[in-house]
């Protein structure tokens, strides 16, 4: 019995999400995200509108993360969203990979047809069609060959926040959709072992943005050569266990080698008078972070948001039984909002004219991490009550406004540690080593809550065990690091 | 003799960019942004590269906007980039004003073809075409006719930051290109008065970044009937004055009244029980800002940049003659910076191989607000050389580095206060009062620096005037607040 359904179980209550992860995730997952108002369906099919609370969310992530990648002197710049069909052509197995389903522009403007609707105009149709990026590789290397003359202009360390668009047949909000939001660094360097230092470093940029501010585990390694990014010499990745035990691919850094280099004309001057390809890299991570934290962290009550991404970290709810004791409880409510701002403390008052359980349920399904409630006998006492969102309803502290106001941060530590401590553990303990190919099948085949199958990359080679792998969508999804290219995790993904 | 026109001539010294404004002010423009590395325009016509320095002005403007945009209590979300055609369709004046000169999306996928080229796939044709957004106003209309359904709901104030798109024939890097970067903000209230109220508020949003942040001129006022944006019932917008006298519309700010309402169906039950059309407003600025900066602030020897939006605002450059002296030097310079650093100061140190002289005259170009300059000297006294960039390069003083620590936000204040001083008094210079026909031909005719008219707004019946505007491409800007509608602002325009 998995964790969660063990928690359905114990739990008599009635939960806020159905159904509970333990009954349908995949539909647990939508209600969650419905319940929160993060995202939704949008008219255009595959794309998603990104709420007011969901792009909050995104908003730290961007905080978090640029700051990160500046720290490593990279340098954010903006390239144009539409890409010649040439400038995709030039990589072969660019092509081959993924170029192919992309939003193809033909037309540059519209006229009114003949039956009063509007169509795209026969006398403005492009004589080179473009495509809606899907990544930037080819146009920022075009900028690199012309901005890159000597082994002096390098290394060039550059990244871009962009939309891309992937045409999608099968679209979830956020894990995938056509459009997306990301950010796709492009770094060009003289040597190949200085490419392949920073494929790796920026992996691990992304590494602590998961453990550190998304409080979700990490598995880094190597992509198998069939799961690598087309064009790539190395695809490094961070893989992350969602509660389902399905793994989700949660950001990725290539070391391209020369390849983007030759295709793109990224040639120096070197050191020894010659002219050389530059070597190059590509990273990335995306809006589908945020899927992968609804499904790591929600719980059957809703989402449960990590501290120090959370846009809302302290909500203070109001509990006012008549009118008369109203506006001093909502004074009250402002002055320890102030308190918490001027530490940095990200602190929302629901004001809302909801009643209070409505208020401690929106609350909850939005994930909060720290509630806060004041009625009149708090004011009376200059005390106030706090729930800790992953502790559950029951875990309420009073305490005074000051030892509240001096030990804020400490909570929403000790909540960050603890919701990286489950996560952590949870997909430890769905990991199995399995050193034959009937190991393996027989772990997928009977184990109640599976995870990856650990097994040794030898048994790459099993072609029986390709082919049920191929059959069971179970795909590679990295080679850890900690095993030094022995092992390789094999489950499902997103 | 225009400002320039005398600079020019009072000056023996040779000047760092050629052309100089006088001599040809479109080609100085060009050269100022090439020489401070800030775009360039890019293999996809219309579109171009933001280089790292020129984003970095970008995201400056963005903190302070963003910041002023939360503080009214309006939440980012994000809306897709694709619009169906049909959405287009609804709003009738929309259509008609500008929405057709825009990238039409027909296929989703690509094909090898016969000529082994890409093509578009023609089994991939898309029964809808979409054009890629131009605004928002119709998509972001779509989900507000979802998220309101009662007075309850509203205000309900949305921004977005993100990539348009319109078809431009003839574009210039950041005055008018066919992609750009921008915010747009779409509010919808209860009330009439509350809509006009907002795009009133909103346009004082970018009064105050205009003049607190980029130090620019700032004539607010509405725009007349033929001017308006095409939906909108008022379109209120900042002008400001370039140094050769035309004017650039650096953001607006629309009452849509009921009308994108009544396209989208935007309604709510209104207090009264009734169904009612929201009432809504839109509201942008873009990357077209910066170009509107280039042209106020730079002079013949390249960009001068405002230091609140500078990124950065003191540049080291640290003199070292031979090598042994170096390491030492760069260790000072390394300290101020961290000094400077600690008080949120944005500093950075020229380390490049480059001749001193070199250095200087690339930190002038950039505009860089405050050179700092550190020699074997300056170490051993414990001091440094410091000249603002607005003052020219003979304004050097020295002292000790506690004294500018101290000081430095004293002296970028200072600038910025120059700098908007000179905006603020050469605009004023050149707007001419005419209360006749006869006077507004007198004065575009024979004025040596020509800015602009100041006329009654009854003079805009005048079809004799009219077909002389539209002959010579002098357009109404706005009437003045101050003038409380009785005048009308006339001159060229970018």
């Amino acid at each position: 019995m998995s964790q969660a359904q063990q928690a359905a179980k114990a739990a008599p209550q009635r939960t806020a999400i159905t159904p509970t992860r333990a009954e349908n995730f995949p539909e647990w997952y939508q209600s969650v995200v419905k319940a929160a108002d993060m995202a939704e369906n949008s008219p255009v099919r595959g794309a998603m509108v990104i709420k007011p609370y969901g792009y909050g969310v995104w908003e730290q992530i961007q905080r978090a993360l640029d700051d990160k990648i500046k720290e490593e002197g990279v340098q954010n710049a903006y390239f144009p969203l539409l890409i010649p069909l040439s400038f995709i052509s030039r990589e072969a197995e660019h092509v081959d990979g993924f170029a192919k389903e992309c939003a193809v522009v033909t037309h540059h403007r519209l006229e009114m047809g003949s039956e009063g609707k509007l169509v795209p105009s026969p006398s403005a149709e492009l004589e080179e069609p473009f495509v809606i990026r899907p990544t930037s590789e080819t146009i920022i290397g075009d900028s690199m060959s012309k901005w890159v003359q000597s082994y002096r202009d390098l290394p060039l360390l550059l990244n871009q926040w962009c939309n891309v668009m992937r045409w999608e047949m099968r679209t979830r909000l956020f894990l995938r959709t056509s459009e997306f939001l990301w950010q796709e660094g492009h770094n060009a360097f003289e040597t190949a072992e200085q490419a392949e230092a920073d494929a790796r470093k920026m992996l691990e940029v992304y590494r602590s943005l998961y453990v550190d501010f998304l409080a979700m585990s990490a598995f880094c390694g190597e992509k198998t050569a069939d799961e690598r990014f087309p064009g790539a010499v190395h695809t490094y990745t961070i893989e992350s266990m969602m509660q389902d035990g399905k793994s989700l691919q949660a950001a990725t850094s290539h070391n391209l080698g020369q390849n983007f280099a030759k295709s793109c004309q990224i040639k120096f001057q070197g050191r020894d008078g010659n002219e050389h390809f530059a070597h190059t890299t590509s990273w990335g991570l995306s809006t589908r972070s945020i899927g992968g934290l609804i499904m790591t962290h929600g719980d059957d009550d809703g989402l449960r948001m990590p501290p120090r991404i959370a846009p809302i970290q302290v909500m203070i709810l109001p509990i006012t039984k008549n009118d008369d004791g109203a506006a001093a409880v909502i004074e009250y409510a402002q002055k320890i909002a102030a308190q918490l701002k001027a530490i940095g403390v990200r602190v929302s008052i629901d004001l809302s004219d909801q009643r209070a359980p409505d208020k401690m349920w929106s609350a909850i399904k939005k994930g909060i991490p720290l509630r806060v409630e004041v009625g009149g006998r708090e004011v009376e006492e200059g005390k106030l009550t706090h729930t800790c969102r992953d502790l559950g309803r029951d875990s309420k502290t009073s305490c005074t406004v000051a030892e509240f106001v001096g030990s804020v941060k400490f909570i929403l530590d000790d909540i960050h540690g603890r919701m990286y401590q489950a996560s952590h553990d949870f997909s430890r303990s769905r990991i199995v080593e399995c050193q034959s190919s009937a190991a393996v099948k027989e772990y997928f085949e009977t184990a109640q809550d599976v995870g990856f199958a650990k097994m040794p990359v030898e048994l790459l080679q099993d072609e029986a065990l390709n082919a049920y792998r191929k059959e069971n969508a179970l795909t590679t999804r990295c080679m850890p690091f900690e095993d030094e290219g022995r092992m390789v995790l094999v489950g499902k993904a997103y």
